[in-house]
């Protein structure tokens, strides 16, 4: 099981130089501090990347702080943001971004999401007026590092196929879900609704190798091996059986946007500009439950040991072995605790001059 | 959009006979009542099979009725069972299904969660000691019908390689949701997390054909396009992109089996024996949202038409149309309320027999 893991920039340039993530915590904050965050929010978004960084996301990660820099400084994002909580009923709520960083608003939302899931057994914040929130696995992890179930989801601008389509709709929709697991890092799903991430296509074309099939296609709608004419991606199942990615995709909208009364897919401001002025607004949902309300932590922690336990010792496919949701992603998080977050030679250029155009010191490697 | 939806078993024999929804809800309600049903439960189950039936879903529609005749007369499944439900919190529950049919306990069910999300904003009801539920989206369906979003999810026995594996491991594992549209059927999703359905594979063996690529593999886990060889299906994404398809699975596993306290898909006794007599304990486990506590019900109205205004005319690949999840289902719903369900060759020989032999009149045709 790998989802996005494993799979981001680290084949870019030969082996890149690494920096210990708390190192690179501290560089993203003051990064964003100089950008004119406020730090509390700054302190959010370094600790999110930085934690999509250890998993292995790079996709993710601290690469997309040179971006949430810029956009904090172009006025896309609210540098200064009010977050505020209206609780609606006992086990609902909304909270209102002010056209701040996502990170920021739905670690903010997953507290108020959990405390409300004290009281009612289950409960759902959505998020207003938001902004892109980086992997959405770090907030459904919030919630299951104290003990709850949790789903989030958020949708984006168009990058892939509707099926039967040619033109890209739907955003990449990421859809993620974790569950606490006792005496171990919890169950982690964190996976976009396409086949592939969009991020894959570039590295494969900086790479210069061609796609796999039955994972994009051109400006005409017809499949490509070729990376450089990509136009969009095809939903999760591909050509034939991508009905299924797309109603996820089309889940995930109706979470995100129809519950939120924010823009759908293929009304958002593209991330990638070229407005980088307006507020995107952005709408995220998120879903947490008690499992203490359905059964004892005892059968609880015996049932998820067993089923985990059965799935990682299925018989593995050549020399693979079965894994369980995340299981990748803990075992390159430990592996970079110990040796470093790698930074690849363009990203280290990039953070570079981020540093010095901001007049923060530059980042240092192990 | 499809789904299972149309993809059931039509074309097998020539022009199936028809016949009339309410004649086929009465016929199987007929037939499970001299089955030993208690009355309430046959009506359960028979309004489940006919309204899938409906909806085109054939593989789990008036297809299984002769399977459940039988398995409540050999003794797995509780004839005249006493549900009860325990409110666990404000937003929280559990049904207890007393062994008995999954489509009467998960009907239940929902309108309990329905009751404390009018309360609560948001509620989950968990159904224990059940067993095969029949189509995931026939209970979802009935929120939706009442205003309110709704998951629900059941796992089910070994039919799907895990992620990496050349053994079946998960179920198919269905991933149901749906939400109200003003004025319209509500959306819906009802999948299963494998690339196929099992029924899908036999369809293909009966008609003579191959089976598509990358959805099914042989008894040593090497991929297979011979119906008579497969011995499991690929997960959702296929062998390369399975880890999205098998991680769904094992979402599926969490919420029925691990929430539940009931076995995990490789310890649950098979659907198809076997052993007839052992009750299953299967689990459910279903979310219900109050749309309201979110949004005005101007904003979802008009937030809804606006996503699926855009979704239904996005460019088709050549002559085909973009559908939004469900417009397959209610499209062939509208069909078959008019014209007629039709049952192919040898369901129609299957449901005469099962009635000489409970001694219910057969099932009359148009």
């Amino acid at each position: 099981m790998s989802l996005e893991a494993a799979k981001g920039e680290q084949s870019v340039g030969t082996r890149p130089q690494r920096a210990p993530s708390d190192r690179i915590e501290e560089f993203a904050t003051a990064a964003l501090v100089a950008a004119g965050t406020d730090p509390e929010a700054a302190r959010s978004v370094a600790a999110a990347l930085t934690e999509t960084s250890l998993r292995g996301v790079d996709s993710h990660g601290i690469r997309l702080l040179v971006h949430y820099a810029k956009v904090v400084q172009t006025g896309r994002i609210n540098p200064k943001p009010r977050l505020t909580f209206v609780r609606t009923e006992r086990g609902t709520g909304i909270v209102d971004a002010d056209n701040g960083f996502g990170h920021h608003a739905s670690f903010f939302a997953i507290d108020h999401a959990v405390a409300l899931a004290q009281e009612s057994g289950i409960a759902a914040v959505s998020v207003i007026n938001s902004s892109h929130f980086g992997s959405a696995g770090c907030y459904v992890l919030q919630a299951a590092e104290q003990g709850y179930l949790a789903l989030g989801v958020c949708n984006s601008d168009s990058f892939v196929l509707p099926h039967d389509g040619v033109k890209p709709f739907h955003g990449t929709n990421p859809l993620a879900f974790a569950a606490p697991v006792s005496g171990a890092r919890p169950f982690l799903m964190d996976m976009a609704t396409s086949v592939i991430p969009w991020n894959r296509v570039q590295d494969l074309m900086n790479e210069g190798f061609p796609l796999p099939a039955d994972v994009a296609v051109d400006s005409d709608g017809a499949p490509t091996h070729v990376p450089a004419r990509s136009a969009a991606l095809l939903p999760l199942g591909g050509i034939n059986y991508g009905y299924k990615g797309a109603a996820l995709a089309s889940m995930v909208e109706v979470l995100s946007a129809v519950m939120t009364g924010m823009p759908h897919c293929s009304r958002l401001l593209g991330m990638a500009g070229p407005d980088f002025v307006t507020p995107r607004r952005l709408g995220h949902f998120f879903i947490v439950i008690d499992p203490g309300r359905f059964v004892s932590p005892e059968v609880y922690s015996l049932a998820m040991g067993a089923y985990l336990g059965d799935l990682r010792t299925q018989p593995g496919r050549k020399n693979m072995k079965v894994m369980a949701p995340g299981d990748r992603e803990w075992a390159v998080e430990e592996d970079r605790q110990l040796h470093g977050i790698p930074v690849a030679d363009q990203l280290k250029l990039d953070l570079d001059e981020l540093a010095d155009s901001l007049g923060t010191g530059r980042l240092e490697y192990l």
